[in-house]
């Protein structure tokens, strides 16, 4: 049978459990042209609490009683399309739910000999491309500046520390956790890292950002750009990635600051990874090359279970548990 | 003797007549290389009111007992400088007083006989140059847009409709007052402009911008920036120019809308005219240009009475009852 996690209801605040519905169908059968999938891994975003809502955004809202709209890593098991074999992995949006029947379209090929498979949700995929479109089209690095990552323990925010080290910038993360501080720090070469729950934010960026901000990729919106706002250099730039802090506000934090923008002739920037797709082979083969040579670290965390241990692992994002790109086994 | 208004509290919330006072001293004489200049025309700006406080900024502060900072135009009625003979006229910063001694030192000549002197400090000054600076290099607008302009009876906002207008957008003002919008479309072309004092913004601009809204050229800030982030485009740019509604506020409006950036891979940006000064003669040039072939209207409304009218002035911006360029006759 095919497991289907279907959206019931738009949440208000923290989705939960009555949101959803599970629902067990006949494994579909591919006809002519088509191919059986099975969900391999199931990609877990901060951005899945925005489909849910119903507004105007870059993609469609999920319908109710739709299945969650989710990226996926998936199995070919049984093909009538001359383009997939039986046995290749392929890369696409299967949703919350352990098969669907595909005619090849929007999916692209993996291989597990190149890396593991959950990369390609992660470094090698969507996440990866965020982090480096993000910093090196909108946030502009160059060497010597100080860049500023919050979310840094996050999928995103990891890379895109990393990346910003390559290029020569002081990097300085902000995450919830001491472990997660260490490792960016200790693992990942951040040059620091500000443990927000614990530390003054504001204190701690002067004193770690002696020359002010120049690049400030904020995956989390809230207080936290507000503080940062205060401190930036004259052109500096925002690129604005998302802000976890917010999807499950009911009442919105707005950033107060916001005229600091003008004083310093800086810029807060939104964008969609989507807008670069047709730029993102060669991202991926220059994400892979520092990997091979070591310069860039993946890390995915891997969380077992399958599509009905959904909700339980979206929380996790949340509720700040993951380091690194977390990822469901299906 | 030397008229000099001087800043000597800093304001909170609208600037009060206790905040200022007036001295008279002897009028200064210029030693070897230096000049006397006689200040002609006072430029009235929003911006003056940041300069009063005590923040870091594109410019230092006022310095509490120093006579108030303005753009001015000032006839050289001394001189022992070679570069400047008596007669001409410079625009300079001489701020709220009567006289200055310079040294010729960050002055620009300009020419009553190219066009009327206050206009100088306007369309052909400053002002001219933070309109098509910022809606040129910031707004970059493509035949076709449409372009929002808050402050749209402004010095600055009634050049960015204008010069919207001269690049094939479809323009549409915001302004409060009925006199003020007829002025725009009727005199100015632009297509709309709508009174937010007695329209619903949000539900005129879904009106006169079927389209969306691709460039929002701020000038207030406020809950009408807040209002139009919910109806920007995809790729959105909204050059920030300034933000009247809050200068004088002690409690500031936060954009709680800005998430639409993300979701719209849209822009909010700050830009300051300072940075564009390497640029502005040929940009000068292009307006005069423009005024020449009657393509772009100026219009400045001067305001009798010199130095000591300088709070009643600056005032009508903060109250929204000037026309066009407003600047006091010294």
């Amino acid at each position: 049978m095919n497991l289907q996690c279907r959206l019931m209801h738009r949440p208000v605040g923290m989705p939960k459990a009555s949101d959803f519905a599970f629902t067990e169908e006949p494994i579909p059968t591919p006809q002519e042209g088509e191919m059986l999938l099975k969900t391999r891994y199931i990609s877990l975003d901060p951005a899945m609490r925005g489909w849910m809502n119903d507004v105007k955004s870059y993609l469609p809202p999920v319908k109710l009683g739709d299945v969650m709209r989710a990226g996926t890593i998936s199995e070919v098991v049984a093909s009538n399309n001359s383009n997939f074999a039986v046995g290749e992995f392929v890369f696409g949006s299967a949703g919350v739910q352990d098969y669907l029947v595909s005619n090849g379209k929007d999916l692209m090929k993996v291989s597990p000999q190149l890396a593991p498979l959950p990369m390609f949700l992660g470094t090698l995929g969507i996440t990866g491309l965020t982090a480096y479109f993000g910093l090196l089209h909108v946030g502009l690095p160059k060497a010597g500046e100080t860049l500023v990552v919050s979310g840094a323990a996050g999928a995103v925010g990891m890379i895109v520390g990393q990346i910003g080290k390559l290029k020569g910038c002081h990097v300085v993360g902000i995450a919830g956790e001491k472990e997660k501080c260490e490792y960016v720090v200790n693992e990942l070469g951040f040059d620091a890292c500000i443990n927000y729950k614990v530390e003054n934010v504001g204190k701690a960026l002067r004193q770690h950002c002696p020359n002010g901000i120049d690049i400030y990729f904020d995956n989390v919106g809230g207080e936290i750009l507000d503080t940062v706002l205060t401190q930036i250099n004259k052109f500096a730039r925002i690129p604005l990635c998302g802000a976890i802090s917010q999807y499950n506000a009911t009442e919105s934090y707005a950033p107060k600051n916001y005229l600091s923008l003008l004083v310093n002739s800086a810029k807060l920037e939104g964008f969609i990874v989507l807008n670069y797709m047709n730029q993102a082979l060669p991202a991926i083969q220059e994400m892979a090359g520092w990997l091979m040579e070591g310069k860039l670290k993946s890390r995915e965390q891997i969380v077992q279970g399958g599509v009905k241990e959904f909700l339980p692992t979206l929380m996790m994002l949340f509720e700040g548990k993951n380091t690194g790109k977390l990822v469901l086994e299906a």
